[in-house]
């Protein structure tokens, strides 16, 4: 992983963002240089990879993805009302809400600018792809805004709604990554299909670790989600489960702002535990991490060649933070 | 004129926007029905028939530049907390912020899929186009936003400003119709060299009439940008004029929202007067609708292909609204 973290990172330290007007790629500049796990772009180089591809062409796609991801950031944190992201002001907190706008349209742009310096086969295929991506991650965030004032949300809907917002992206990175490598058509969907399931694995797994983080591993504070009256799988699996007063205690905490921290978030943990919803959250999480093994079962290389991914799998299982 | 108009707005018709979820779809379908000059798409299919290309192949970057037009004036107005726009609420007012902040995104991917579904020669040149131009309206954006709090704006700042928020859309669409229609990369320059000139003329002919527009003829309200503490050519080139009393009077009302508007416009206007600025503005409108027909003239077709252009020109030259 390493290796591929110093390619990522030279690639990212070499564009150039000392352009004119400041206050437009400034804060490109900015939310690009705070790092991140930098999963996306590692996911396109480690799938050209695992096919023989060229990591020099691979790294290309590989950004543009990295750079559409913070360009989300972006405009999510404005969305979100979020003053911190890696530990940092936001964009909108840091400069304002008109230049996070704009500084994101640019960072967009520039995206597509990347891509397009692809030069090779699959190059129209890389363009679509990121299109289609963009346009998923578009709806997804507006199912996630959606939701917060839409009562009775369904557990398959809110599936779609991570499934867009978070996973297509982690697939269209690995696919990208294969395209690279000019492996088939098939290859590529189930690279494509790997990336769903971890990516909602992923998802799942954050919703799990809001509530049971151990707070001294876990980067962010842990229930959040609780406190912001967030829909999230533990959340809609609890009021699915939920008899009687429960069901009642969960809705009087969820419609509500001004409830003491501690005894909210310890009450609706009460419901939580009594209803084993970490248990379900952790079995689905386990159903998507077989599915997505299973996947990388029937992709046609060498199975050495798939280490790096079924170690990243087992990684995402069992993270703790 | 109107053949094209037919031809434009058949096309947008035709854009499918009955997409889920609604609150992103339904703003882009709304922005575009509300119709609007067109004067991008229009520009495009002139340019391509001058040089004899095929009208089915030019309306698409037409419509890619429309899109992308609509998809600035999304975030431009979130940014001016504008209210109104073309008579109607901006999508902002009509439905909040975020879902601005992201049809806008959304509209933005989609004016790239749409110019992504042009097949044949210049293909990768008008996605380059399009990603250039997009680009440099951000960043005349940026620079008129930074002209809000910036002291001592100067006149060809504010020239350089235009260009890139304004003019180069329409550049960049007369351009495109000379790639499809493959003529060579001079004739591709000098269109784009008359449309920046045009462009120009089209914002200092609006700054002039925000202030000398006959009223009852004006689609906007007379005397908005003194009203806002606009920089505009008019204010600045007050502002580069006028001496001692007077310039300190301008600066009184530049700098505050107090006043009485109809105290404030008339004696702002009266110091205008004084210093003969709209006469100023206007010679430079003409000076710009003069290099544009010289621009014309170089070009290597025959005359008469030109007079569509050559009439476009004059319309704005003598417009009064």
């Amino acid at each position: 992983m390493e290796d591929y973290n110093k390619q990522i990172q030279e690639a990212i330290s070499g564009l150039d963002w000392q352009m004119q007007p400041a206050n437009l790629y400034q804060p490109i500049e900015y939310i690009l240089s705070q790092g991140g796990k930098r999963i996306r772009p590692y996911l396109c180089l480690v799938a050209n990879e695992m096919f023989g591809g060229n990591a020099q062409k691979a790294i290309i796609p590989a950004i543009a993805f990295e750079m559409l991801h913070n360009f989300t950031l972006i405009h999510d944190d404005i969305m979100d009302k979020a003053d911190l992201r890696r530990g940092k002001p936001t964009v909108y907190k840091q400069w304002n809400t008109n230049i996070a706008i704009l500084s994101g349209d640019a960072l967009f742009a520039k995206a597509f600018e990347q891509m397009m310096s692809y030069q090779g086969t699959g190059k129209e295929q890389l363009l679509n792809l990121l299109l289609q991506t963009t346009l998923e991650i578009c709806e997804g965030q507006q199912l996630d805004l959606d939701f917060e004032t839409q009562q009775n949300v369904q557990i398959d809907e809110y599936i779609k709604m991570i499934r867009l917002k978070t996973a297509v992206m982690l697939a269209a990175c690995l696919k990208a990554g294969v395209i690279v490598a000019q492996a088939d058509t098939v290859q590529q969907q189930l690279l494509y299909d790997y990336g769903i399931q971890i990516g909602l694995a992923f998802q799942i797994q954050d919703d799990y670790l809001d509530v049971y983080a151990d707070v001294n591993k876990f980067g962010k504070k842990v229930g959040g989600d609780i406190m912001d009256n967030k829909k999230t799988y533990m959340s809609l699996k609890a009021f699915e489960l939920a008899q009687e007063e429960d069901y009642q205690q969960l809705q009087k905490y969820f419609s509500g702002l001004h409830f003491d921290k501690e005894e909210k978030f310890n009450n609706v943990k009460a419901i939580y535990d009594k209803y084993e919803v970490g248990k379900e959250a952790l079995s689905l999480v386990e159903e998507l991490y077989i599915n997505s093994i299973s996947i990388l079962d029937s992709v046609n290389i060498a199975e050495e060649k798939k280490s790096e991914l079924l170690s990243f799998s087992k990684r995402l299982m069992y993270r703790q933070f």
